[in-house]
């Protein structure tokens, strides 16, 4: 130590200047990316899974290893607590999800996880202390694909859903949510109920290619876009193809088409930002000389801004009925699901600006156009993000791919914004 | 007999005033709706199923109360021949199928098997004999909803389809033709192999709307249109819909959406007749919050001018490239099936209309829209068909009907166009 510097400058310079240890976070994550590993090159690590399991009791050796005090709640999420100097302080929290989409990506979720993970690695190896508590968090069946809702236990935990209505999720197999977390042994003790957070991280790739297009390597979200889910139901009049003349159908197919023609050009049509999405489509009989009497397709919808999104789907559903009386298909509209926009701590969004600018990494302020475990963590805590770039925007398939160099550098703002909030009386 | 009138021309004028027994067509007609008949008031009844065995084995015993010569085929259709007075003379025959489409109508293809045996019932209460054998046929597998394709075994027997390719065709749980056509104790002894027909009469449900609208009573169609069956493939960008921006999605769903409308549109922008379908879509990953990334739905093509049809084709491909070009979605095209039109003879389709005026029905030539197993007969003897209305034009559907009277008119149309044809030397 040098003895013209005083201690707590020491102490300030070590922290300013402490870094993770990219290498080793890249190793974790190719770690992980085994279980569950496809030929791809993804992963196909559904919630609950065999391959869940692994990667759990994986994660669990690694916080272990951390010494942390480590809980499993009734929802199977699991926590490493590391000591803060006044344990009566709330803790600061980070963390994401280890559960993957079907023939999903490597980064997905699990970024979070290893993020934090690797973040207090780097405290313990510099024998850092923070006022607070650091609590590492991994969630259980984000995705939903497996179980759906997505973001179940994180809606559980803070006291959105009902965790009796959880368990009874079912998957494909009929299956249910709590037999399944009792199969792999990560039904735990601990009630799945929130309590106070002092501040909430989510570390994540973007998912989306504008931080790759504006050459950007950190993003930090300002919130969550507004998301509008609608069901579509059409009829039709199914005939033999042949006889019959083109005046005079009904074909629900046709109507759809129009439709969805409709959804795409909605965003363009009301400026602003938006995102209109038909992404589902069932067709009835679905043979190839019938004409469709039943059509089924679904709507998603979503803005930053709540009533911009609510004027587009008034104009919508005037264009649908239109084209459903044009076509003489009645039509039968659900409002499956509507969840304001989520606007996360502003405080806590500059902090990550911030801390990439003194970190030297290019910064941008944008939206979240997916939901995250966040999205309910805002609800209780003040909440923040943090993306790196998907190379080419894609995510949720076997190519997702973030640089390992923007990993690191994703995990070096994840740290000193957790150091920051950590330290905060 | 009155004295003053020489015996043949008494013959004759007991002929031309033969009409058939409307009530017991029904009846059959009724008894045969029984077999399969749902809920809805239509007919499951798919080929080499059980309900197809229960008529099967109804048809033969109605087939043995007329002494009728019986012979069941290596493919399981059932032949009913009812001797001439000259049998070294090749038969007249007249059938249709006994299957169903799923959920089908009580009158499609059993009519014209009804029909013709109505007929042979007719003519033995009245001690009609005729020059020529009359052969009442049911074909097997007409539909091809369980085996396709359709019109399979007058497919073989014509000589287009080969037996042991038919024998392996599978339905949805893997069972083969031939195993069921065994389980069922209907593969026959006899070679399914063509032998000469004299004249060769279906009588069928128009399955459209033209007679209805028309307001005739008979329709005489002059052949089968074409058919063109295409199927189209689109690769599309799978990424979640919230993060990634409208510019620059390569959206599959969007791109069929605009060619289902360019088929629609087509028959308008060719002028002359013509129908254009797309029945059938597969969409992936069909996940509401995923763009697509893979569609591929069929096109179905339908003209009497042959000519017309292909340069509708290309016309349709050059739209389709474009469309694929300007939405970044790489398409492959597949030609599945081009089938030429198939003119009817002449002669017959003039003895059907004849027929009609004389007996008091209004006629309308017209044009088959569907495919029939007279489409095959046509390639190996004289065929016409009669067909009559279907109540607002629907079929293959439970609400499918044609009224009683109507299917009176019919059968009387098929019983002196038979008599014509029967007593040709």
């Amino acid at each position: 130590m040098c003895p013209l510097i005083p201690s707590k400058q020491v102490t300030d310079m070590k922290r300013s200047n402490l870094r993770i240890n990219g290498r080793r976070l890249q190793e974790s994550l190719e770690t992980m990316a085994a279980i569950g590993g496809t030929p791809g090159g993804g992963v196909h690590r559904l919630a609950l899974s065999d391959e869940d399991k692994a990667a759990r009791d994986l994660f669990l050796r690694w916080l272990e290893d951390l010494n942390l005090e480590i809980s499993i709640d009734e929802m199977g999420s699991i926590f490493g607590r590391r000591a803060g100097k006044n344990n009566s302080l709330s803790p600061v929290m980070s963390g994401s999800h280890i559960d993957s989409q079907p023939k999903g990506g490597r980064f997905d979720g699990i970024l979070g996880v290893m993020g934090p993970l690797e973040v207090l690695r780097t405290l313990d190896e510099n024998g850092i202390e923070t006022e607070r508590p650091l609590t590492v968090v991994s969630w259980t069946n984000e995705e939903g694909s497996r179980f759906p809702p997505a973001m179940i236990a994180s809606g559980v935990w803070a006291g959105a859903l009902d965790r009796d209505w959880a368990y009874q999720r079912t998957d494909i197999q009929g299956k249910t949510f709590v037999q399944e977390l009792e199969r792999i042994g990560y039904r735990g003790r601990l009630p799945a109920r929130k309590f106070p957070v002092h501040a909430y991280y989510e570390y994540h790739i973007e998912q989306g290619p504008i931080l790759e297009r504006e050459g950007k390597t950190i993003g930090a979200p300002k919130g969550i876009q507004c998301l509008h889910w609608y069901d579509i139901y059409l009829e039709g009049e199914a005939n033999q193809v042949g006889p019959t003349p083109m005046e005079g159908r009904h074909d629900a197919l046709c109507a759809a088409s129009e439709m969805i023609l409709k959804v795409n050009q909605l965003p363009a049509r009301m400026g602003g930002n938006m995102v209109a999405t038909v992404g589902e489509i069932h067709n009835h009989p679905n043979s190839r000389n019938i004409i469709p009497d039943r059509v089924h397709f679904t709507v998603d919808v979503r803005s930053w801004d709540d009533d911009l999104a609510l004027r587009a789907w008034e104009d919508l559903q005037q264009d649908f009925h239109s084209i459903a009386r044009e076509r003489g298909c009645p039509i039968r509209i659900e409002e499956t699901w509507r969840v304001g926009r989520s606007p996360f701590e502003e405080r806590l969004v500059r902090r990550v600006l911030n801390t990439a600018e003194a970190l030297g990494y290019s910064g941008l302020r944008m939206v979240s156009g997916a939901g995250h475990d966040a999205s309910y963590m805002n609800q209780i805590a003040p909440t923040a993000m943090i993306f790196v770039p998907s190379i080419g925007g894609r995510s949720h398939v076997e190519v997702e791919k973030t640089t390992w160099a923007d990993c690191e550098a994703g995990a070096n703002v994840l740290l000193h914004c957790l150091l920051a909030s950590a330290d905060e009386g």
